[in-house]
Parts: structure tokens; sequence; C-alpha cells
């Protein structure tokens, strides 16, 4: 489906060589101060082209709201927005007709559809995305307002090279805690705010630049200031809509929150997180959070914070060995350049859907707390 | 929300000291023979203590087919089913009145609802995941029945006892391809198919049960011959609707399918999967399968292969530091005995999300192929 | 589907020869006290057998609370409830296997399903809107705590003896702003609050009794004190949710709000209301109401109130000329005692959908108007 | 919410006065041919200013395809769809800004989200209902293609005037069987089929344009070769979900299908529709139908129709007495020609979601014949 949320939903459309890519976000509060301005940064931190480690396209991504504001207030309808396809210079793909791609998607498409986009992937093309992070800055503005909410994405890894993400580190809470999207893009283009490993990640993305090749990595994200109580218990969990929301971003493959992997290593006593007092909210806080600010699928105030898999990118600039459609053996010759590591480019994408997840959540809990209100 | 699902669903209700947990499965298939002899094993399979590393407690959990069957054979209408709840013994927890219990839901559910069940974690106890159980029986048996799908989880690892799980390890793929539910429980509780390792995991939740402390670890499930083309673009990649069932499910914290946070440090050259033509089903696949049998969110063909991360639980059997609902510090008495690794006995619920995930998926495939179908 | 609602939802299972029928409602608020007394009223009034006007089998249709309550309390989790079906006397219903009732649903569900319930219409059964019923007392009741909402059903109609329903008339309006469910029963069976009409009514259900025939009639609901602001523009409308629920009742062929089918008679000039200060409640509000209470898809504050119209039961007590499934001509002979009208008896169950309408829809508005609040 | 059905879906945006109004179609099965010229002629037939019985403003309406077809083939992807704003003449609004006009949504949209657009209704505007067109030329264009599906809205009331609608006509059932698109708009602007009543419904929206009001009426849809087997029982009935769409229509005051209100008044005996043996298509079929094509929620292959109840248009040409946002009671003055009878440009509109409402239906339907299909 291309819909996703519940009270504060978006439903987007395009690939890559259509005449527009877009969305409508359907359910954004009314009387809010918006217009593309507050869209467009995000929208440029996703659009490839903007440094040496990444690919030289230049699509230009201007967002122009269609709907729903009036005089840069929101009207509480739905809000349609496009941005035009203009740089798709189809021919680059066009010899690759041939052949699916190794591990993108355009033999399953074939096979779940019975028929092929000329070139790109169709949905599976990373220009899907746009419409997502558009729709995300405005749940980010949302959310600001709200609790002052802050979400920041920022790279952890790429590769074998790693920050240290073991939640019982005091250097990766304190990032956590500190990390802006200015101090992330400040650093560069690999967006890594750890400077012990930054340098070691873009000599590792050149390498593989160099070497006509692809290297994965890790995105990390945390959400601060996010109200207590958000989440539903059972099938639909903060994380749960969290791993959803990620897991249905491309080239992904994995996602953990909190401790994660690691957390099933650490013994219950010492990865259980204890209660204190906290005299400034006068309210219980936990000393710790290998838990990743959700217990029980509910948030609880405390930092939320997730990573997520990005395999290395399928399109790479050198020849592959493969079949054809056909199933004739060959060579799938390399064509164009590509980027050597979408991580970095991961960033606002992650932060859009997890701004997504929260607000959605956020309406939700206010319509349960409310509930609760009159009944007592 | 308590419904999972878009065409085969399931809605669950209950906690711990109600009268009953059960649920409703819509979307079932008619035609089916049904009975609860097709459904009782997997919730036996689940059950609680069932061997020297697990809690002694014995829930009978006999399940019973209220409605959408006749004769043995369903109808096609909502499946109603219930488990009564017997041996929950309240007391137990009775004296934790007064304190939440870290890393567990009882802060989180009163910030969210106001109110607090006298005992348990309401819906975040484990009893919560019968009737996912029941629902994903069912599932299964349709599944066996459409594409003979078969769907098997493991433990792979209990703490830093680790099976090999890169996805370019012959015989990890070979445990993957092999693996059945009988060889997984034949080979005791710990139910990791793997012989190298399986002691040393036993003992290593002996080690944690004598000093009242619980481990964790992963489980990685497989899903054999499951039919190409499931899975929708964008929102609802197979893989997306896969993480947030798991992480739907209590105590987990990560998911990753195919080569996982391990494919970050693959370069894509050898990351990808080359297609080769397979003569015995005259159609493509691929020759490695780092990409878990999805690609672009749609199955191809391959086996679908996941982990899913359980910390270590939270409920021990020590004493621990931690404030009162008050504010005030103190020492959460221990009570009771507790499983010191719940990782085995969470086997036949991954499984059940599992087939949940998948008939889902099929039933809304063969819509969209008939739609395909009729307008060429 | 078998769940109706977005916040607050209920999901039911069961027909008429199974174990049980029940529900899971989804989203009823924390903290409301509920017990068995709150739901079997609306059970009680559903129930056949209360007159020498509708059919004697007596159900005893106790309801039983599974989940979600603790000492009388709601714990915000989601609520299972049980009947158990008791007095189903399948035999009498046993002869008819060779033929289809005529406008009934059994041979669209062997056609739909390719199995047929051995007897009994399966999911079209009446007793299928026991769920519903159970989970409208619940949305019934939280309502009354939200803003003292009531909502009463009365008979309007039976046969050409027809209330008289025009916007316009004083009478009619007076009779929605003062019925009571306690009155609607005060006075006998055909629970119509007009004595001019009511003798009538009882006399034509009592003729077509005598004849061994059926005859339809109207239902009318009232909605007080609705807050303003319900509803969704574009599909989902208040009056669409409304339509939806009603037109998913068993044997129902219309619906109509405010001015309904009348009110494409009336000119713009006289079927527009205009506005008017209230200097009670320091707002606007309309001095007719053709509107029925909802304007552009959203409640305005005044009587929401609308009509169902429910046919002639297919269920009669003569005999019929019709086919076998064989396609052989016969004649389908009478078995038992039907009830004549089944119209009274449906009065309870439109108030449980339209409760379900409203509580889903104001928990839904309370998330927007939060938005609304958080950006200003 | 703005989105609409479940595996066909259809989200729309925009209201009268932003840059455009479209949609986004998800779900539509590849490999269909379609281009813009498939879904003008819907737009045109829905434009206003057709004829001297309309209003004159000269809406262009050009579709423009986003995305989703290729060489004008469907990929299965979202078809994004988009018709610019041309002709809004703004001011023509402006004055209107003290007062919310009479049974308008000015004053609900204003209550609930606390804002207001500078003009026109909102989302209410007719020029919401463009993309709701444009989804459905394509939702019938897939029909037609499964079962020949043929969808024919015309109008069958205007005030006073109405055709016999009665469903024992045999006139009326000659009508539904044999009226096409075509038939419908030869006759003229007030499209009803029947001659016998055509002319005095002219004159009558000529009486009420003359005297600067407006005049309701009654659109009857029928659907012809719709499979059988479709609808859910329970909550998401058939009639349900047309209940539903049309309701979900600006002005829209009733929904009627088969016998409707008038089926209250017949008795059982009579209103049933026996089975007969159908020599041609080897199956039962119904003699009479009463029950309009749907009986227990399914589809049974007869022809299915309903009539749905337009209002007298609120927006009229001449001053009303009401009061201003404010209170102050006052005059609103006329501005404007507005058009006496909107009823026959609501034909296409009834089309479109009676197409969307089968198409969904239809598709479900497939998923649950496969699933029956694997079980057996």
């Amino acid at each position: 489906m291309s819909t996703f949320g519940r009270i504060f939903r978006v439903s987007t459309y395009g690939e890559s060589h259509c005449k527009s890519v877009g969305c409508i976000v359907d359910g954004c509060p009314p009387g809010l101060n918006l217009t593309e301005d507050d869209i467009q940064p995000q929208l440029s931190r996703r659009r490839p082209g903007q440094s040496s480690i990444s690919t030289p396209r230049n699509e230009k991504d201007k967002v122009q709201i269609q709907s729903g504001t009036e005089n840069g207030v929101t009207l509480g309808t739905p809000i349609g927005m496009l941005v035009l396809n203009e740089d798709h210079r189809p021919k680059d793909y066009s010899e690759t007709d041939l052949y699916p791609r190794p591990s993108h998607a355009d033999w399953t498409y074939m096979q779940k559809y019975g028929v092929k986009a000329s070139s790109g992937g169709g949905r599976s093309s990373a220009r899907e995305t746009i419409g997502r992070v558009a729709a995300g800055a405005i749940a980010e503005k949302v959310l600001k307002k709200a609790n002052n909410v802050e979400i920041v994405a920022f790279v952890s890894s790429i590769g074998e090279i790693e920050m240290d993400r073991n939640p019982r580190s005091d250097k990766f809470q304190e990032i956590l805690q500190t990390v802006t999207k200015e101090s992330v893009d400040s650093v560069g283009p690999v967006r890594c705010p750890d400077p012990t490993v930054r340098d070691e990640m873009v000599k590792l993305i050149e390498k593989y630049r160099d070497s006509k090749d692809s290297i994965g990595g890790v995105v990390t994200c945390v959400v601060r200031n996010c109200p207590i109580g958000l989440g539903e218990p059972c099938f639909d969990k903060l994380e749960a809509n969290l791993a959803h929301a990620m897991l249905s971003l491309p080239a992904t493959k994995g996602f953990e929150f909190g401790s994660g992997f690691l957390g099933t290593k650490i013994p219950g006593s010492k990865h259980n997180d204890p209660f204190i007092f906290d005299e400034q909210n006068k309210r219980l806080r936990t000393r710790t959070n290998n838990s990743g600010g959700v217990q029980g699928g509910i948030s609880n105030g405390e930092n939320i914070y997730f990573s997520v898999a990005f395999k290395s990118a399928a399109t790479i600039s050198q020849a592959q060995e493969t079949a054809t459609y056909d199933g004739n053996d060959g060579v799938l010759a390399a064509r164009g350049r590509h980027d050597p590591s979408v991580t970095p480019r991961a960033v606002p994408i992650v932060e859009a859907m997890a701004a997504l997840v929260i607000v959605d959540n956020l309406l939700l809990q206010k319509a349960r707390e409310y509930g609760a209100s009159i009944v007592n």
C-alpha cells in the first residue's frame, strides 16, 4: 500500500521517470504556519550530488504545495505536494533492459506486476522517498510545536568502521543527547558526529568509489523530548511502528532500538533500567536507558534511539556476471557513475519516517487521553 | 491497536489475570479442515514449564474454538478462539505493587492509561501472545495447503553463544534449508539446531538461572517455498510487515533479514545476488541469497530468513534497587522463580507472526494477480 | 471485514449455531466503571420473545466480560465479551437444506464461500448483532460521560402506517427532543412514541402474524448533545459513517438523515437552516434543522437524526414456491413460527451502531483538536 | 479521512481555490491501457457550464496523469493525477466573509478546524469530487475488462417530479436493464431516461432558476453484470460500502437500494425474490429483484440498483436572513449565479463512487476465492 499512518497519514506516488513524484499529507493540524521553505531543507539534504563522495546527478527537487494551505497557514485539509522529475536521463539505463539488475527490484517487480518500467526500478527507486521526506518535514514541524520534539539521525557506521553504539557507553549517550541536524551536516557529507571514526569512513567510501563498488552502513536516530505514553500495546507498539517505517525504506536490512542485538548479551540484572526520582520534572525516570525510551511498547520520556542497517547499494559502477531475463548467462555492463554509499543520504529519510511515526502516535494518544479524562 | 493484518486478520484480547485470553481470526478461507488439534500443538510449544531451564508454572492453555467452523471445516466466517486463564497465582506479584518493575511495562502503562492492572503487566504480558499463536497455527495450515510453505524458527544465539549467521556460510544456508519444527524440538528445550553451540547455550542459561538472573538471545526464522511476488512496494514491503510483526512481540529489541547488519559491511559487488537460470523450475533464481528472499520489498522465491533479538528478561529472581511509584528509593524484592531465558519459548510465537504476515500478503497478492489477469 | 471503527473499534464473531457469539472492543478508555450490568439491558432489549408480536424463542443472552476490566473498572485494554448460544434448536431449520431461502443469505453465502452452515444464515443471522449491541452499550456509556450524549431510536413506521417524519413538523422535532429509551419501551413492544399511529401498527403486525407473513418498517434515531465538529470532510463525513453502520445491519434497505428523501423536494430557500445566536451557549446555532445536525459532513451541535428502512423479514411462516439448490422448482415448506416484524427489535441495534460511530468520531476529533491546539 | 477503499484505493486532495485538485489511485492493476483520454470524458460530464440549466462557470478540468503509467499502460504503481484550478474567481465569494452560509459547511469547518478558507467551502466544495471522478473512470475501465460490468446513473426525480421507482414496475426494471451513459446524455442536461417526466423536470429546474432558488433530486444508479459473491458479511456488506460511498458525496441526504424505503411496505411473501433456474447460465437466479442484486450483503448476480437523494443546493442566488459569525442578525446578499439543480451533474460522480466500491470488492473477493481454492 502507498499510505502510511492512521491519523496523520501520508500517501505517495511517483517513480523515477514519470512527470512528478509527490504525496498527500492527510490529517495535518490546521493553523500551522507552513510554506515550501519549511519543507525544502530536508529535501535538499536528501538530494544526491552534494559532494565528491555522492553521485553527481543534480536533481533540483523543488517542492510545490498544491493544496491544504492558504496564506502560508494550513487549513486542516489534505496537503498535496509535488516535485517535478527533471534530470532523469532515461538513456543511461536503457541497455540494461536485457538484464534484471542483481539485488535490485527489477525482477521481482516483473514477477509481481508482469510489466516493467522502461528503466529505473519503479517504486523501489530512491526518488519515491521524496514524498516521505516532504511529509516528514511537516510532521517534524508539528512535533517541534507539540513538545519541542527533536529528531536527529546520523551515520554511525560505514562498512567495518563503526562508532561505539553500546547503550552503556557514556560517550554514545552524550552524542544522543547533544547531536543536532546542524552538527551532523557541519562535519561534511559523511554525517557522522564521532570525529574518531569520521575520516576513516570518508576514506572507506572513497576506496569503494575508486574500485567502482559500494559499501553500506548504519544510520542511528534519536528522538528527544518525546511525550510519555505514545505507542499502543500489542500489535502497534511504538518500536513496531518504527521498525515498519524503517524497513519500508529502500536498501534497509535491519532495525534495532535501545540496546538492540547487543541487549541479548547483557544479563537482565544489568540490562534493566532502574527507576529514580527526577526532581526537576517531579516524576520517575530511569537511571540508564538500555530500553531506548520505550517500555512495553510505550514511550517513557527518555531518549528514543534506534539504528537502521543499509546494505551496500545494489547499483554499482562495475560489470557483473548475471543472467538475462531470458535466462542466458552474460555480463551486465556498468553504466553511469553511482553513489558508493547511500547511507549518508538516508539521514533525512530516516528522520522523516521517525517523525511520521511519532506524530501519528502522538495524535492517537491524545485521543486516548481525552477518553480517559472524560470517563473519570 | 489490537488487530493485525488486512485480509487475513487477527484481533486479540486478554491479559494475565482475566477470565480468558483469545482472538478472532477474520478472513480465513472457507473449506479448511480445522479443529483444536490443529492449533493446540503450537500453543503447547509456547507454554512455559516444559523443562528445567524454563519456569515451572503449568499453564494448561487448552484452546476452544467458539465459531467459524462446523463439523471440523471452516465456514469463511470469523473464528473465535479462547483459552481460559487457570493458573495465574496473582499473589506472587502482589507485594510488587509499590514498585514499577524495571524495564517492564508497569510504569509506562500507568502513565498511558492512568490505571494499573492489580498485577502482571497488562497486555504486555506474554499471555497476550496466546491469541497470536492460535491464529498463526491456522495461517500456517493455510500456507501449507497453498504452496507447501514451511515456516521454522529456532534459537540462533543465547547471550554471547552464537551460531554463525553469516549469510555466505554454507552451513547456515544448509540449516535454513533443512531445519524442521521436529528437529528443533528434538534437541531439547534450547531449540538450537547447531550442535556445536547447543550445549554451551544450555550451560549459559543454567548459569543465569543459578545466579537468579536472565539472559537474552536471538531467534532466527526461515520461510521456505514462499510464492514469488508477495509484498507491496513502498510502505508495505514484505520485510516492513515482518519487522512490524516481530517488534510487536514482547521483549524484542531488533530485527534483521537476509544479510542484516552484516550486510552493511559486505561490498555491493559481493553482496549482490547474481541471477542464474533454474532449469528445474524454468525461471530465474539467485545464486546466492544475501537478500533473504526479498528484493525491492517483494519475495523472490528464495528462502526468506530473518532474525529477532530478544532482550534478557526483565523479570528476574533477585532483588533490585529501584524507586517506588511514589519516588522513594528502595529495593524491589524478588518473588517467585522466573524463566532465565524466554528466547526458546519465543520460537512458536515468531513462527506465528511470520505465518500471519505471509498469508495476508499471499491473499493480497492473489487479488493483485487477478487484477492483472483481467486487464490484459 | 468483521471490524468496525478506527480508534474505538469492535470486532465480532459468531453465527447462529456455534458455541458462542461475541466481540472484542478495542480502544475503550481506561477508568470507566463497567460490569455486565451496564451491557445486559441493551442485550435484553434486543432479545426476541418479549411479547405476543415477536417470536417466542427464549434466548437468554447473558453477556460475560472476559478481559479488559478489573474490579469493575476498564483497564484501557481490549474488552472481550461473549454470549453462549443456548436455545438454537437447529432441527427447526434442517429440512430447508434443499432450498436456499428466498431473499435470505443462503445462496449468496454458498456462492461466495462454497460451503454452507448446516442451518441458519451464517453471519447474516440476527445473532451476529449481539456483539454489536454489547459494544454499543459501552460506547453509549462513554458518550454519556463525555457530553451527556443521548441516543434514542424508535419505530417510526410499520408498513404503510407512518409517523409524520417531515423535518419541518413541530411535533416530530418535539418527539426527537424528548423521546427516551424508557418512554419508547413503556408503550409496548411496537416501540413507537407517537400514540396516534401506535395502535394501528400493532394491529398491522398482528394481521401479518395471523396471515403467516411479515411486514417491514422504519427505525428513526436521534443523537442529542453530540459535540460540535465530529466527522471528517470527504470520505468519512459523519453521515457516511452512519450510513455505512446502518446498512451493515441485516435486513436494511435504506438510510436517510435530516430531511432525507423529502429534502429533495423542499427548495433551497426553505431548506436552508438560517443561523441565529444562541444566548444560552453564546454561540451560533440554526433556527431550523433540516440538516439533521450535520453540515458538510461535520456535526453542528443540533440533534442528529436519521431513519433506517428495514424490509419485511425474509423468513415467513408460510410455504413459498422457489427452486432448490439443484435448480428444481418446488415448494419450500414453512417451519416454525417467525417474528412478523423485526423492526421493533432493531431499535437497540440501531442505537448501538450509532453509538459506535459517534464515539469513534469523538475520539478522532479530540486528536484533531489537540493537533490544532499545539500548532497555534 | 481522505482515502477510500482497501485494495483499490483513492486518496484525494484539493479545495476550491488552491493550485490544483487531484488524487492518488493505489492498487490499479498493471497492464491496463490508460491515458488521459480514458478519464477526461467523465470529468467533462461532471463539469458545470454545460447548459442553460446549469451554472455558466467554465472550468476546464483537464486531467494530467503524473505517474503510474508508461507508454499508455499502467505499471501497477500509484497513479497520481491532477487538475489545475483555473477559473476560481475568489472575489465572487469575498463579501460572504462575515456570514457562514446557511446549510453550507462554512460554520462547521470553522468549528472543527478553527481556521477558514478565504472563500469556498474548503473540502466540502464540489471540486473535491474531481479526484473521485478521475479515480472512478479508471475503476470503471477495470470493471469493464473484468466482467463487462456496466455502471450507469441517471436522474430519477427532480423535486416532486418523480419517475416510478417501484421495484415491481416492469418499466423501471426495463430502464435499469437498458439505460446507457450515452442514452442518458442524449436526452439533454436533465439526464432522465424517462420521457414521460423529463420535460416537467426541465421546467421545474427553470422555474427555480428564474426564482433564484434551487431544487434537489434523486440519482438512481444501476450496476449490471456485477460478479456474484462481492461484499463481506457483517460490517462491510456491499450495500454498506455503497451507502458509505454515496453519503460521502456533498449534498446527499439519503440512500436506498433495491426496494428501498418502499420495501418496508411490501409484505415478505411478495417482497421475497423466489429462485428459478437460469438455463442460459446454468445457475440459479431470482425471478424478481426487490433485493437490488444483493442478499445478505453479497451480490447475487442480478442488477444492483440504488438511489441517492441530493438536497436542494444550499448556495442560492437570492438574499437570506441569517446571522454573522459574530452572532449579529443580518442579510446575506446573493452573489453570482448558481446552479439551480446540481442533481444532473451528480450522475458521473455517483457512477465513480459505485465503480470504486465494486472494483475494491471485486479484488477483495478474488483474494477470498483464491484462499478457498487452495484449502480444498
